[in-house]
């Protein structure tokens, strides 16, 4: 397992205006991607700019975590968007962002969907098409995708030509068809920091987790989806990362971790 | 004069979701650059990647026209923005619609102010210069920007290493100290078409403009902004840009015209 | 049928900032009752002052039409609300729009649901729900409810006590159970003038229609839905309202159509 | 002075959606009157239903606090209105909150202008008239004004025939004219909770305080704004209660306060 590499992502920039949502300098410290909000569901012009600035500090990598155009549901609602418009608001939300890297001199990395817009094209074939087609379109600038794996959305982006990293959940539980248990249903979330970082040790060495029910569920593991917004969060992200390294894992950016070999196989 | 040439830019991309307003066919076919908004006072994803389909069909170059982030009083209103606000509204703006050009293999040919932002940052040194700021940072885009004939702005670009263009208005009355006269003053907008073309040829092979007190008023002619959002402006495009080539000017876009020599000197 | 009365409603105030969308005069000159947009997916507060003052010098009555928090998508795109968030955006939107009213002098008649919020309030349970407790909530306003004819909406409401007028739509195909034959389907909309003027006469005096398959559906028709925002289709109201009349119905404003006997009963 | 009265005010309901800024429970323990965000600079629907409900349980009076609509600032930059636009957003952010109060069966007690607003509708003849010109629509509302002390706001909404309260800042030094030292200039804000506590009392028992040079201040006392959306602001806001009951002044809201005779005269 020496050779094992995982990237572990969360999301920044959610602040919008006077209001402060943001990972603690804790998590920052052991996460090596993150996913920075283009002002549709959080984030603003000042909010990204000061964000890349911090993340280029830390020497995280970045990418665009384009939301549906709703603010104050902070983009977790479902909203019925055409494919047209689907495709139009990831091209305006990672160009947004694509200036501040580009005035930064930083690289955008990679692009994962937020919230409600990426449960929808992770198995929704018209969305999850939509979506690619406005990173094709964008194709120029190598981004990565970032995707639930498994997800239609993962296959379709790769049978599509496009660069993706699949991402698991190591706080969340699985259903057997390597879906995630809806979180209004009791056991969907894990708490117990020390369950989280075993759980994240055997995805990233074995490339398995046991579903609710007991069923082995294989998965791609370029990436470990981390939430750092709250102390107890925080404390699990810095726990995992402690036992992922004792474990042998080097925790590495998308960009070196995807087109590697998968792991676990 | 046989080698005039001249910019004629528009607005154009001011339609929001279900509402429209778009210069017709007609003043398309006329102008060589437009300035599309970029979602703060108009324009959304959509209106943008329409805009920018259009503008190629059209062989018309394009521009951002970055504006407040004011939809409802589309971008006409003076806001006090610190001059970091300014300069990350113009980079969040501007990089949208990079985007969607470098999704249609369009260049993006420049960058002009909208509305209370251009009249703002015209004559404001904080703020110009945190535009200037701006597009700096995207230095390597090698956009151009397009300011007011004259203005603290144009000069100041211009100081900064940037590639500017400077404009003017062949249907507003000038002041003899080369500011326009406040459209709340009378006779500050010319509706005679016979009019506006002729003092348009005068700026353009002659470089001066008379001043409502009759000093004359030296232009740097690079551009002469046009509006075409109604069936009037349109005739009005029409006749001055056919009295334009009657003169013997050739109308060329922005990146044709900047860097030359300029006319009428 | 000497005694038939009916209410002929339209959408009102959806102009926002730089942009109009507003039914021509014609048309007010017909209608009896208008939906006025709230902020929310289209209108705003000048806007809003604006149409009331014009409802008011032409003598129709005023309801509130709150929607979606989608100005981009016009309210037109289903999101999922909470019902705690359908209740809360329709006390404020309706709230809102009670102060102009206030404001002018003019009573608030009505609250018609706009767009994709008026569709899913229609058959859910629980949105309806929600909807109804905001109403509750306000009853002391004495508002009358517009619901789609036979929609769960329309029952819930009469049933907690809301005084409810239910509306039809003379331009529509209708199922055979009632519902309206979805507009992606060819068909579902009929753009013959004397046809939807012969429907709109024999839904207000025979209460039924025939379904695409010829079943005939009962309708509750207190009021019946136009658009007036082109040119056809104000042409097409004013001939409705005129074969109304010939046929001996008078047009008048919700409140004296709700509480009366059913029509055609 | 044992019959002094004054009321305490703080804004409240500023968060929005996801995001969260509130006072403390211990600051509301101590308030009387607060002012409420209406949606435009801050607060939302859900936000408003649960702040009226939060503040009908501590038994505090509820207040409007209209912005500009200016969410990415927070209301605290400014922004040209017109005297049409000024006035109908006051109307428009009143009447919603009007409903949340009917909703919630609490009375809707004043308002008071937020941020940018205030400040220039406090010395700004158009502005303060636009203003007023809404409260007067609204006048069968009973709504009390409160205004800076001393303001020409103040002074016009009192001529119009409006009720008026004035307001003191404890914590914020004065010019000799009565208006507040700039916050960007040093020794603006007051930081020591005594010295507070001192000037607080001096305000509601004399009427008057110190300016910056010395020269005494005369102010109308109809209520101190205290903010405590942190705690050092709250516990300052605490220490400043419990001295000013041990003066023997009472707190109570704006509507037992406005209408006495005025403090320390």
């Amino acid at each position: 397992m020496g050779g094992s590499l995982v990237d572990l992502n969360c999301d920044m920039g959610e602040s919008f205006g006077a209001w402060q949502i943001e990972p603690g300098e804790t998590v920052l410290g052991h996460v090596s991607s993150v996913n920075l909000a283009c002002g549709y569901h959080a984030g603003d012009p000042l909010v990204m700019e000061r964000t890349v600035a911090r993340c280029k500090q830390h020497g995280v990598a970045v990418g665009a975590h384009p939301g549906y155009p709703d603010l104050m549901g902070f983009g977790r609602r479902e909203m019925q968007l055409s494919p047209a418009e689907a495709r139009a608001y990831v091209i305006y939300q990672v160009g947004a962002l694509k200036a501040f890297c580009e005035a930064a001199g930083v690289p955008l990395q990679h692009v994962k969907l937020h919230g409600a817009f990426y449960n929808a094209a992770s198995d929704d074939d018209r969305l999850a098409s939509a979506v690619i087609e406005a990173l094709l379109a964008l194709r120029s600038w190598g981004l990565i995708v970032l995707a639930r794996s498994g997800s239609l959305f993962a296959r379709r982006a790769r049978e599509a030509g496009l660069t993706v990293a699949e991402e698991v959940f190591a706080d969340r539980a699985y259903n057997p068809d390597g879906t995630l248990v809806s979180r209004r249903l009791p056991g969907a979330v894990l708490h117990d920091p020390a369950e989280v970082a075993r759980r994240a040790v055997q995805m990233a060495t074995q490339g398995w987790v046991a579903a609710v029910d007991g069923t082995p569920v294989q998965l791609q593991v370029d990436s470990i989806c981390v939430h750092g917004d709250n102390p107890e969060a925080a404390a699990s992200v810095e726990r995992m990362a402690r036992e992922l390294r004792a474990a042998g894992v080097r925790i590495a950016p998308l960009r070196e971790v995807a087109g590697r070999e998968p792991a676990g196989r």
